[in-house]
C-alpha cells in the first residue's frame, strides 16, 4: 500500500443508506448542521453558482491537482445514480475545472451535483441545464489532463474531512457532509429540530421574545448583563 | 460606570427624527453617502444576502461576540417598530448568527432589517418572509448563547461607528450610517442632490459631455494632460 | 515622449476589424480563452454587477488613480459605438467609480460597458439600463476629479495587459481580452472549437465517457494510476 | 458646525494624563488590552514595520483620502512631544503614505511613531532612525497632495474609534487603543494583571495544570467534558 | 457513542514511533513533504510567530470554539514530552488563544511547540522562551473559557487532516503532518531523498544545467517548447 | 508565429544598458518608482523571503503554469551574468515553485535573484547562500514538471507588465520595473531626486514643517480647510 493517497481509484465504496439520503434531503444544510452537533460544515466560501441551486447525495471524491481536471473524467466513470462529486485540490486553485461538457456526462451517469473547491465555468449553461454546482470560484479559465491523483480516497474540501459514500447536502446557506455511518440518526434528528422549530416560530410570530420562550433572563442577569436607562 | 461597553443594554435611546428617516429612505445609499459629505459608508464587503434587499431605520446596536448570538436575543427586546439592527462583533467571525427564527421574533417587533458584520443564515426563508439582511457572509454555521456583549452601546460595524437611534441606509450599492442629529439635513441634501442629478442626466442622454458640463477641460490642461494622435 | 503613460490621452486607436468583433460576440469567455490558447483572461474577482450581464467590443482604456474618478471623463469623449471602456488603477481600490450618470453618457455615445479593476456603485439602475459593468467591488463611495491619469494607453487590468483596440469579451464566466491583431483568428478557432464541442455533448449526454471518448485509459495508466478494490 | 468631519483640523485636544501614559508603556498590548475589558484591539493585519518596534503615546489622530498624504504634514504640526499619529483612510489602500522624510519630521516635533490603516515606506532607513510605524502594508508606492482630510477628528482607525488623545499602545502583538478618560485605571488594572501573572506562571513552570490553578475541572464536567480511553 | 467529536478527551492515543520522530526531525518541511509524496502540507498561512521557529514531534489535538481556548488547558494535561499541540478551530478565528502562560505550562510538560489555525499573542516573551509556535495570526486579543471542545479526536488544521500520534514538522517553510504509521518510512524516504540532492547539487554549482542532468530537453521538445532568436 | 506566447523560448533579449542598471542599483525601490512617474511598481504583497535582500539586475521572464516548475529550469539556460529571472504564473498559485537546487543553478548562470508570483521554499537555506528572492508566498509545496509555458514573453507580474531584458529593483519596500529603453533617464531621475532629498531631510531633522517647506498652507486655505480650537 502506498504511504499516501495519490494515484489511486477506489471502485467499491460503501454508500449511505439510501432512505436516510433521502430523509436528509427534506432537511436544509443549517438544520443538518445542528443535527450533526454543529459538525460538518466547509468553509462559507464554498457558494452555489447560481440562485437557489440545492443538492443532496452520496459523495464519490476526487483529489486533483492544481489546474488539472483529469481526475473528474476519472471520477465520472465512478458516479452511481444518486451520487455527487466532491472535489479537493491538492493547492488553493481557482481555475475552472468544470463545466457544461463534464455536467452532461455527470448528469448521463445519474450525478445529483458537484461540490468542487477550486473554479467552475459555463455557470450560465450549467443553470440552464439545472446541474447544481457548489464553488470557491467562477472562472473561465481552462485546465489541463497531465497529472494524477486520486478518486474516492478520504480528502479534505474546504475545511471538512470528506470520505466516499458521505452524504453531502448543500444550498443556499452551505455544504455540510454528513459520515454516512451517522446519516440515518442524524436525518432523524434534523426532523426532531424542524418539528421543535414550527412551534418556536409561532410564538416568536406572536411576540414572545426570545429571552422568555428560552428562559435567558436569569442566566444573562447571572453572567452580569445590566439594564441601564 | 464601566470602563468598557461590554455587559450592558441601554433602555432609553434617542432616535432620529421619524420624518427625516422616511425623507431618507426615499434615496440610494450612493445619494445619502455623497449627501453625507463622503461619510458613513461601511466596506464594501457587506452586502445583501437575496437580490433587491434594501432597509431604512433606527439603529438598535448590538455588540456580538465570536460564535455567541445571545445579544441578539436581547437586541430584540429593544427593538421598536422603525428600527434595524445593527450587530457587530468582538472578533472577525462568519458564523450564522441570525436566522429564520430571529428574524420572526424581530418582525414581530416592528424590526426594518438586520446589518451584521458577521454570518447570516437561512437565506432562502429570509428572502420570503421579505426580512432584509446586510451581512459579510452567508453561513449555516450555528452559534452559541453563553456570553455577554452588549445593546445599545457605540458599535464600529464594518468601518463605521455607530450610535444607538442613528439611521441606517442599506440597498445594492452597501450600507451608509447618518448621525441621528444630522438625519434632517441629510434628507434635504440628499433630495437637492437627486434633483439636480435629473437634470444632468437629460444633458448626458443627449450627449453633452461630462467634460463640458462640468468644465473640466481648462482644469485638466492645467493638470498637464495632453492629447496625442 | 515622457518614460511613463500618465497624462496622456490617445485620440487615434486601430480597433479590432468590426466583423472579428461580431464573431466574437456570438461565443462565451470560456470557449474565447481557449481558442486564444489558454490565454487572455481576467483576475476571477472581477464580476458582473447583475445577473446576465455580458458585453463585447473594442477597448477604449483608462488609467484611474485611486479614489478619482476623472479620466472616465475623459474617456467618454473617446467613446466610439462598439467601444467598451477598459480601467485600469494605479492602486487597489474598491471606491465606487462609476455610476448612473456616467452610465447615461457613456451609452450616449454607444458604449457597449464597462470593465473596472475597481467599484462600481447605482447597480439597481445600471441594470434597468441594461448597462452590463464588470467590475472588482460594488460600492456606493463617491470618487473626486482631481488627478490625472490618462486614456488609451496600455495598461494591465485586472491581470492581463490590455491595448485600446483589443476586444474585450465579458460574461457570467469572467473577462476576457483578444490582442486586436488576433481577432478573426481567435473568432475562427472559437466557431471551429464550438462545433466540436456539440458533438461531444451529444456523446457524453448518450452515456459514453470522457476516459473513452478522449482515449485517456492508455494515458492514465501510464501515469500510473491504479484501480483498487 | 459641519456634518461630518471633513476638512478640519482641530488644535486644542486633551491628551490622557502624562503620568498614566507612562505607567501604560511599561505593559504589552496583551495585558493592556485585558486590562480594558478586551476591548480597543485594532484588526491584526497591523503590523509593526521591523522586528521588535513598539510605541506609547498620546494620539494625533489623522484622515487620510486614497493615495494622497497631504494630511499627514498638516498633522506634523499638531504633534506634542509624546504623541503618536494614528492614520485613518477613507478607503481601503495600500500606498506608501509615510516615509523617513516625514518621519524625519515627526521625531523632530518629538513624535513617538504612527499607527496607520495603509501602507508604509522606507522601511529599511525608519528602522535605522529607530522610528517605529504599525501598518496595514509596506508599499514603496508614493501618494499625491491633493485632496483635505482632517487632523484631530475622531476616527476610526483598523476597527478601531481613535479620538484625539487617547493612549496608543502597540508592540509585536498589535496596536491597542485606551480612552484617554480611562488610562489611569486601566494602566492600574495593567500593573495589577501582570504582578497576578508572575505568581501563576512560577506555578505553571513548577508543572502545576491550569485544569487546578484554575478550578476547571468541575465546570469543565459539568458543561459535559468526557474523558474516554 | 456521540456523532460527533465534540466534548470528548481521548487519553490513550497510539505515538509515532520515537526513533522515526528523532530522524524525521533532521529533515525540513520541504523534504519531508516531498517523501510524503507532496502530501501533508498545511496551507501557507501558516507561519512562525517568530525567525528560526522550528518543531518536530508527535501530535495532541485540540478542537476549540472561536475566540475559546479552554480545550488548550484541558490538552496540557495530554500532553507528554516530545508531543506538538496542534490545534483547530470550528471557525476561521485569528483571537489570541494561546500566550506565554500556557506556553510555560506546556513547556514544563514536556511540549516541543504548537500548531494552531487561530492566532497567538506573547510573541516576544514566547521567542524569549524559545517555544516555537506556528500560527495564521498573531493578535493581543483575549480568550475565554465558556464552551467544550476535544482533545486528541481527528481533526482538520489548515486544511489537513491530523490524528493523535502523528508527526509534526514545521519549519521556515511551513507545517507538515506524517501519519504515525508512516513516519519510519517517510524518514527513511527524507533521508534517501536528502543524498540525492548534495550530489545534484554540487552537479549544478559547477554549471551543469538542469536541463542535462534530468534529461529534460527531449521531453520538451516533445511538449511542443520552441526556441526562438 | 502563434497567437499567444505559449511553448516559446526567446534567446536573443535586449538587455538595460549596463552602466545605467549599475547606477540604478544604488537607489531604493520607493525612489526609482518616483523617478519613473510612480509607475511600474508591484503589488504589495510580493516580499522578501529574507531580512535586507535586495536586488538589481535585467530580467529573464518566465510564464509558468500552476503547480509546474519546468520553465525555471529552461529559464537558467538563457540567465546571463546580471540577470533577474521574474517569473508569473497563467494562475494564482502559492506552490512553492523555486528552492535551494534552482537557486545554485541560478547562481552559477550569474543570476542576481528571482522575483516570482507564486511561491518559494528551502527559505532558510537561501537565505544562507545570499540568493534574493521576492514572492508571494512561502510553501513548503512542491510542484511538477509536466506543462510548458514560455520563457522571455512579455509577461504581467503582480500587476506590472514586464518585458525581457526591463531593468528590476527590490528591496523592503517592494518590486519596481523599469522598462530597458528608460533605465538611463530613470537612473538620473533617482539621483537628482536623492540629492534633493538629503537636502529636504536636513531642513526636516531642524523643525522645519512640511507646510511651510512645501508651502502648503495656501494651498490648504484654498481647498477649504479649517483650523478649529
Amino acid at each position: 500500500m502506498s504511504m499516501n493517497n495519490l494515484g489511486i481509484v477506489k471502485r467499491n465504496i460503501v454508500r449511505a443508506d439510501r432512505a436516510a439520503v433521502e430523509k436528509l434531503s427534506r432537511y436544509g444544510t443549517a438544520t443538518v448542521h445542528e443535527a450533526l452537533g454543529r459538525a460538518g460544515l466547509m468553509k462559507p466560501y464554498m457558494r452555489p453558482i447560481y440562485p437557489r441551486a440545492a443538492l443532496c447525495g452520496t459523495a464519490v471524491t476526487a483529489l486533483l491537482q492544481p489546474g488539472d481536471n483529469w481526475m473528474l473524467h476519472v471520477a465520472a466513470e465512478q458516479i452511481q445514480p444518486g451520487d455527487v462529486v466532491v472535489a479537493a485540490c491538492t493547492a488553493d486553485n481557482t481555475d475552472g475545472f468544470f463545466g457544461d461538457l463534464l455536467a452532461t456526462s455527470f448528469k448521463a451517469r445519474g450525478a445529483k451535483g458537484l461540490v468542487i473547491d477550486g473554479g467552475c465555468r459555463d455557470v450560465a449553461e450549467l443553470e440552464k441545464m439545472g446541474f447544481p454546482v457548489f464553488s470557491r470560484a467562477i472562472s473561465a479559465k481552462g485546465t489541463i489532463k497531465a497529472t494524477i491523483g486520486s478518486v474516492n480516497v478520504p480528502i479534505v474540501c474546504a475545511g471538512v474531512a470528506v470520505n466516499p459514500g458521505d452524504v453531502v447536502v448543500a444550498d443556499a446557506d452551505g455544504v455540510v457532509v454528513v459520515p454516512a455511518a451517522y446519516a440515518q440518526q442524524v436525518a432523524d434528528a434534523a426532523e426532531a429540530r424542524e418539528n421543535l422549530e414550527a412551534e418556536k416560530r409561532a410564538k416568536l410570530a406572536a411576540g414572545v421574545l426570545g429571552l422568555d420562550m428560552y428562559n435567558m433572563r436569569g442566566p444573562l442577569e447571572k453572567a452580569g448583563l445590566k439594564y441601564v436607562d
